[in-house]
């Protein structure tokens, strides 16, 4: 079996949201200065890297992140490519070469060539996934769709995507990079933290295949 | 495929190793204040929880968590039933019925009935593995190893434990909650999130079986 990350590096330079804070790594104690063991503790919003929204993150009275179900956040997933695409929309989506039967769905766009590149400044232009675009994955009954950028919605139109998504129950997950990985059928394992009702989730992702 | 979480929840009243600082989550952004979204940040140790250690942790020019290898994080893992053991020592490993070529191995201990029972105060009495049994794991070439309480080493003698253990490889995985889980044979998924050059990160660990 070969397995493939598809997470981003979580360090201080990882670009994260406008207004979300960076992440924060400090050191609790160091074998260098007497202590038995080296220990580092973490600060960060539960929104950067990759990582896995919940219902509560668009929705109020949602659920948290730790209700999500283990049988969609792991098995077979599709990575369509979308390379020349600049928004996904319905009419993307519709003429993309998707095989019946698809239920988690991973898009790799442009947006991957900025990890790939180590860009570690935000970038607003994106390429997401739009209203129609949305209704059109609850429509065919994806379970999970998974973006190569921070948010599976466009920069100024946040609310009407991840609303359609998440109240029909669809996992979003964000900040996958697919960078490495070509188009075809995998078998996904994306893992969010137990953070008990949280609106979201830091999560480790991988692809596996025979 | 049915997939059983054995991950500790990740909340403030999550106990947490003596002199590590509490699991702290806050509200960034909240709809009911008329922001878009719901947004939190989480601030924790990275060995609180269900979590796994990386070679630096206790030697002091060890590889970061982010180098350990997903083909051992990921795979057939064999669940060791010790309820009744107090100390997991070189004895207690020789004379327990463990098949051949088991490379993953978790521990059930009475440890996870403090999980079960939701006691919220750090136990110093956990159920560990000393240094004879950490020198018999590494003469079986096991290369992954789960315990169900907070170290993988008693509670006063860490050192040696994880010393020999990360010295030769062996990925340690702490913080499991087996309470729910019966001896035998499983598929591991056990993905800690991938922060650079660090001692350790929180982890996701799932069980599978068909």
């Amino acid at each position: 079996m070969r397995i493939v990350d598809i997470s981003l590096p979580i360090s201080p330079s990882l670009p994260v949201w406008p207004g979300d804070p960076p992440v924060r790594i400090e050191k609790l104690s160091l074998i260098s200065e007497g202590a038995d063991a080296n220990v580092s503790q973490i600060s960060c919003g539960v929104h950067m890297g990759t990582h896995v929204d919940a219902p509560s993150h668009f929705i109020d009275s949602g659920l948290g992140v730790e209700t999500l179900a283990l049988e969609v956040l792991v098995g077979p997933t599709y990575v369509l490519d979308l390379i020349g695409v600049d928004v996904i929309d319905a009419g993307t989506l519709r003429e993309a070469a998707i095989p019946d039967g698809v239920e988690r769905i991973l898009f790799k766009t442009r947006n991957s060539m900025y990890w790939a590149g180590g860009i570690q400044t935000f970038q607003e232009d994106f390429v997401a996934v739009d209203l129609s675009g949305a209704e059109w994955l609850v429509e065919k009954k994806i379970k999970l769709v998974g973006v190569d950028y921070l948010s599976v919605a466009p920069f100024d139109a946040g609310v009407p995507t991840h609303q359609t998504l998440l109240r029909h129950g669809v996992v979003i997950v964000e900040g996958l990079d697919l960078s490495s990985i070509e188009a075809g059928w995998y078998d996904l394992a994306c893992l969010p933290l137990k953070i008990i009702a949280s609106d979201g989730a830091p999560a480790r992702a991988v692809l596996m295949s025979e």
